[in-house]
């Protein structure tokens, strides 16, 4: 079939999910296909803050840390995380960054195997996961080591020296989706505990850990649940695993008895252990709001309107843009796809560059990546014909020569 | 010479600081002591909140990252920190928690000395401080300990065995302030290397960390630095140790190259380092509006004023309720107390109830302590004179044994 504008417009009536967009803060004429480094603003985050910064910290003051229940923060909007990601309340805490929260996560997932040595993860994942697991292991000595490897090698690879397996379930650049309960189930046979890293799959698709017999989990924040710039990472461990080692990141919130201020630490119950200390609460508080957001939708029509838009949003650049020489460097097959299309082109650098000056606001990855995210909740299926109508302008008239090289790389 | 509210009121008149206090929102009949647990409010942060979460977040999105700097940020308000602390520009990162900066600066101190292997600290110091350490020193072996001592032992205990001398400058609880000079100079004559912590310091007196050749250094910007609930830390390395060690938690935004992705971590120059992963922005950024303030002001007068303002409030005290049974806890000597006052007395707990119900908002630590905290850019003279009034009546009319039992400790 040729893809129409009229199409698209069919599909955004018949969308169940359509009455999100207006909940977001969207740039008239824009095209925000970014959502998958940085969520959009939902537009509550705004008197939120406010109410934050005049009432709770400006009026209320130190009194806030009860009468705002502060200190339940990461708690509540944790369980909020954990009902997103198939976890039970009690299994999850909003905390610190991704990073610290996988040094916490893998840290305790070697505790738990104490006899093997290896943390077998992806060379070409997100690399703060790689270095932030190369600093733990630094810290344990010279037995311990990472064994990096591909995708087409994983199986094969996870095998008896291998502690802990670290994978990032949807690839940052690729968008492409590991099975999570094949690979855990195979790797627990095999004697090892699996951490996975949620971030771009956290709102961008139903995640059922503890289906999967997920061990630990880590996951961000600020891309699909749009809890604004840098707002806290989560943390999930299984019930099954709750007080049986201790993460080294020991501060006085994961204490057993925080306000008794002893001199020694002694770890708190079940996953409160896994915060550290005081918490950026005006960070913390705001993105609530975007998780609340996400958490009033339902996920199996997240999932398909997402599988459709990115599908939509290939054949329709295939139609339009066939000749140009992309590649497509995402699955094409939907189930293997996150919410994100990367294609590769030589000239991508300026191409995106072009399409970010036009209003289409994707990103490049070093060499040639051009990504695009998706985000359900407030990309509509016409945003995909306008995108790809001004992306065949800017191919058709080659503006991607003039574009300029001003831009900087931005955040995964 | 017999206190009068003229005295105070004249006082007011004369205070070079006075200015400031317009800049703060605070309560009306409120008289807030508690800025030694979490700063009062500029007025500017709202402003700033409102401009970050619809601009910045809302409109500029993903480019934020670059036409707002938000990668600066650490470094530039760092140096703002730096200018309050005698540390030079590069010297200083606002970023992540106070106690995962302590876990890093430890770590490098630790490197930096590889032949010892104990940590000494003061067993009263505020317990995250030790907690975070245990975790640290967990991870390195058995034959790593901590050696817990009290001031009056301090000097004698520090000795060949010990790598790295960690301290709180001044004491959380008591207020009590420790030499950095001295103590750094003795330290470093045994061999050891000396970490300060700054929470109760910066913002508070004036710090010369290199003036007193400090190694490192942590703090926090939430207390005295007025930067709003669980606001970014700051971490400190002196520029003769950069380069030589490598911190555990090295998350992206510490490699040298970071948007290069590449699969191993190469650490930073300078102080880029001690930075983690990406940073919580909405927090971050407010808390400038604090630290400007701050910078703005002289801080030899502000010490003058905090020791008068401590003076004034124990001498008032003595006047107006010295029948009652309070111990002075804090240094009676100018230069040996921080910005805060704390007394013992056995009911302790609903007589600062009743204060907090009087609008006289300190905080209380177990087992008996009242703590009062100074904060000279808001706090005015004749908040002295109105406090005592309000703590005598509570003190003559036993208002205490009515007050509600419905306080939960606050934090530090």
């Amino acid at each position: 079939m040729t893809y129409t504008k009229a199409f698209f417009e069919q599909l955004d009536k018949q969308d169940p999910l359509a009455s999100f967009q207006a909940k977001f803060a969207l740039n008239a004429g824009e095209i925000y296909l970014d959502g998958n480094s940085l969520g959009a603003r939902p537009k509550a985050a705004l008197a939120r803050a406010q109410q934050v910064v005049e009432q709770e910290w400006g009026q209320d003051l130190i009194r806030s840390w009860n009468k705002h229940q502060w200190f339940e923060l990461p708690y509540r909007i944790g369980n909020k995380i954990a009902s997103l990601i198939g976890a039970q309340d009690g299994e999850v805490v909003c905390t610190d960054a991704t990073g610290l929260n996988l040094y916490k996560a893998v840290s305790t997932a070697l505790q738990l195997n104490p006899s093997r040595k290896v943390v077998l993860m992806e060379g070409s994942n997100f690399p703060t996961n790689n270095y932030m697991v190369q600093g733990l292991l630094s810290q344990l000595g010279d037995d311990y080591q990472v064994r990096f490897v591909e995708e087409a090698q994983l199986l094969e690879q996870i095998d008896e020296q291998v502690a802990v397996v670290c994978l990032t379930q949807v690839h940052y650049k690729t968008g492409r989706v590991l099975d999570m309960q094949a690979i855990t189930e195979y790797a627990q046979q095999k004697g090892c505990l699996v951490v996975w890293d949620l971030c771009h799959s956290a709102g961008a698709l139903p995640v059922d850990l503890n289906g999967a017999n997920a061990d630990l989990a880590v996951g961000c924040t600020y891309k699909y649940l749009n809890g604004g710039p840098g707002s806290p990472a989560f943390i999930f461990v299984a019930k099954r695993h709750h007080n049986r080692a201790q993460q080294p990141l020991s501060g006085w919130w994961g204490h057993s008895a925080p306000f008794d201020f002893k001199r020694d630490y002694q770890p708190g119950f079940g996953i409160s252990q896994m915060l550290s200390g005081t918490q950026a609460i005006l960070s913390l508080t705001v993105a609530e709001v975007g998780i609340d957001l996400m958490c009033a939708a339902d996920m199996q029509a997240l999932r398909k309107k997402s599988q459709a838009l990115t599908r939509y949003f290939i054949e329709l650049l295939d139609q339009e843009c066939g000749q140009y020489g992309f590649e497509l460097v995402s699955p094409r097959d939907d189930e293997k796809r996150g919410s994100q299309v990367a294609l590769s082109h030589a000239q991508g650098y300026p191409i995106m560059q072009a399409l970010i000056d036009a209003g289409v606001i994707g990103d490049f990855r070093a060499p040639d990546i051009l990504r695009f995210g998706f985000a359900p909740l407030y990309n509509s299926y016409v945003d995909i014909w306008e995108a790809v109508q001004r992306f065949k302008s800017i191919m058709d008239n080659e503006h991607w020569r003039e574009a300029q090289f001003n831009q900087r790389h931005a955040v995964t």
